[in-house]
C-alpha cells in the first residue's frame, strides 16, 4: 500500500474524489496488461502511494508477469473481481476488446467509479461505453500518444508516458471530477493531458497516426511482392528500414483501428493516393520539386521544433 | 603519403593497376566534398597508404573543413588542377551537378584514369559518361546505399559506409582492371561491392529508397497543410516522426533523383497510389486486414533477418 502525495492534486482529498470512497486506499484496476497496461502499472505505482493497482489479462502468463516485473500489486482472478472494488477501471486491450469487456464488467462496477480506456479510436469507444455502462459511473475516454512498435508485458516501462500527450475524451454526463481526476493522474505519471472529443481525435490520428502505419505496411508490401524482390532487397537500406518501422507494429492493433476509424482512414488514403498521382506528373517540373521537397523539410522541422519546446 | 597496405589487394601492384601509373603513390581525387565526399575521404585515407586524397568543392569552406576533418590531405585550386594528376577521381556532387563536372574535367584526365561517382541514379550518369569522356580513360558508376538526413562535411564520418551496399555500373568498354579495382576499394572501407546495370539499379532504388522519400514528403504535406494542423500536430508521436524522417533530407538531392528516375518513380507512385485507393476499400474487411498486416510485418521481419545476418 502507497501511500498518495497529496501535493501532486490541486484537492487534498485526493482519494474521496475517486468514486466519492471513503476509505483511505484507492484501487486502481488495469484490464489487459500487455505493454501500455502494464507500463500504467508501472508508471501510477511509482507515482502514486496509498493505492492497490489490480491487474487482469485473458492469458495467465502476462498477469504472472506484470506482477514479478511490479506492474501490479495482484491479478484478480476474475474480471467482476478485479473491477468490483476499484474506483478507477483502466481497460488497456486493443480497441475491439473494448465493448466486450465492457459488458463484462458493467454489472460489478462500483458506484462513482471512473472507467477509462487507452484505445487507439475514441468514437466507437464512447459509443459502446454510453450503450453499456450504468449512469452510477463515469467514462473518459483515454490515449496516450505513446507506443512503440514491441508490444507486450516485456517491454512495459514507467517512463513510456513521459511528455507524452495524453488525450481525454469524457462521456457526456461523466462527472466533472472523473475528468479532473484523471488529468490530476496523467500528470503524475509525466504525460500531457489533452482534453478533445472522439470525433475530432479520430480525424487527426487519422492523419499523423493511422496513415503512417497504413503506408509503412504498403510500402513492404509492394517492395515485397515486386518479383525482383529477393535480388532488390539487398539494395533497402536505412531509409527503408526507418520508413517501414510501423509495418512491424501489432496486427491485430492496427486491424483494429481501421475497422473503428475507416471513414477518416479512408479520407486520408485517397487524399494521399492523389497526390502520388499528381506528384507523379510532376517529376520532370523543378520548380515543383524543389517548393515541395523544401517546403516539406520546413514544416517538419518546424513540427519538430515545436514539439521540442512544449 | 600513406603506403597502400598491399595485402587488402589480391594483386600486389595495386597502385599499377590504377592508372598503370609507374610512382608508387596513388592520387585519388574528390570532386565535391560534402557528406558521402567527405566521408570518402576519411575512410580512404585510413584504409589506404602511400595515397594522396586531394579534394575540391564549389564552396572555399567545405575544402577547408574537409582538410581541418582529415578527409583530404590537400584543396585542389581548381578542378582541372585537382584531376590532373589523379589515377582516381570520385564525384561525390549531386547527380545533376554529374554531368557539367565530367565536361570540366574530361581534357584534363589523365590517361588510364578510373572516374566514378556516387549518385543515387545511374542511368544518366552513364550516359553522360559516355557522351562526355574521352576513350582513354575508364568510367564505373558507383552508388554507396548509405547516407544520413544530414549532409554536409560536417557529419562525415569514416564508418559511413561499414557494411553498406556499395553498388557498381561500369559504363560499357571500361577497362575490366578499373571495376576490379574499385571493388578492392569498396571492400577496402568495410563496404560490400554489388555489379548490377543502372536500369535494374534506377527501378529498385526507384522502390527501395525513391518511394520511400517521397512518401515521407508527402506525408508531411497532407498533415501540415490541412486545416486543422495547428491543433493536430499535439496529437503526431513517434510513429509520425520515423515515418517523416526522410522529408528532412536534402530538397536538392531528392529533386535531382526525381529529375534523373522519373519513369520508374512514376511507375511506382501509381502502383502505390491504386494500392492505397484499393485498401481504402477494404477498411472494414476484417480478413483482409489481419492478412495484409501480418503479412506485412512477416515480410519486414524476414528482410531485417536477411540483412542482419548477411
Amino acid at each position: 500500500v502507497r501511500r498518495v502525495p497529496v501535493a501532486l492534486y490541486q484537492d487534498s482529498e485526493f482519494w474521496v474524489k475517486i468514486g466519492g470512497a471513503q476509505e483511505k486506499v484507492v484501487r486502481i484496476s488495469i484490464i489487459g496488461l500487455g505493454l501500455i497496461g502494464g507500463s500504467l502499472g508501472l508508471a501510477l505505482r511509482s507515482a502514486l502511494q496509498d493505492c492497490i493497482v489490480t491487474g487482469w489479462d485473458r492469458t495467465h502468463e502476462s498477469g504472472v508477469q506484470a506482477q514479478a516485473r511490479g506492474a501490479v500489486d495482484e491479478v484478480a482472478p476474475s474480471l467482476a473481481e478485479a473491477v468490483r472494488p476499484a474506483e478507477l477501471v483502466v481497460i488497456a486491450t486493443p480497441v475491439m476488446a473494448v465493448r466486450p469487456i465492457l459488458e463484462m464488467i458493467a454489472p460489478h462496477l462500483k458506484e462513482g467509479a471512473i472507467i477509462t480506456d487507452v484505445a487507439s479510436t475514441k468514437t466507437h469507444v464512447l459509443e459502446w461505453a454510453q450503450a453499456v455502462l450504468p449512469s452510477t459511473v463515469s467514462f473518459v475516454g483515454g490515449h496516450p500518444m505513446a507506443g512503440s512498435e514491441r508490444h507486450g508485458i516485456e517491454h512495459a516501462r514507467a517512463d513510456l508516458f513521459r511528455d507524452a500527450v495524453y488525450c481525454l475524451t469524457p462521456l457526456a454526463g461523466a462527472a466533472t471530477d472523473a475528468l479532473e481526476t484523471l488529468e490530476s493522474l496523467v500528470v503524475a505519471i509525466g504525460a500531457r493531458p489533452q482534453r478533445i472529443d472522439a470525433m475530432t481525435h479520430d480525424a487527426y490520428v487519422a492523419a499523423v497516426s493511422h496513415l503512417p502505419f497504413v503506408v509503412s505496411a504498403a510500402l513492404v508490401h509492394q517492395a515485397a511482392n515486386a518479383p525482383a524482390w529477393p535480388e532488390m532487397q539487398q539494395l533497402a537500406a536505412t531509409g527503408f528500414r526507418d520508413l517501414t518501422r510501423l509495418a512491424s507494429g501489432d496486427p491485430s492493433m492496427h486491424m483494429d483501428i481501421c475497422l473503428t476509424n475507416s471513414a477518416a482512414i479512408a479520407a486520408q488514403l485517397h487524399e494521399l493516393a492523389r497526390f502520388l498521382d499528381e506528384f507523379a506528373e510532376h517529376l520532370q517540373d523543378t520548380e515543383f520539386l524543389a517548393r515541395f521537397f523544401e517546403l516539406s523539410r520546413e514544416q517538419r522541422e518546424q513540427w519538430l521544433h515545436n514539439r521540442q519546446s512544449r
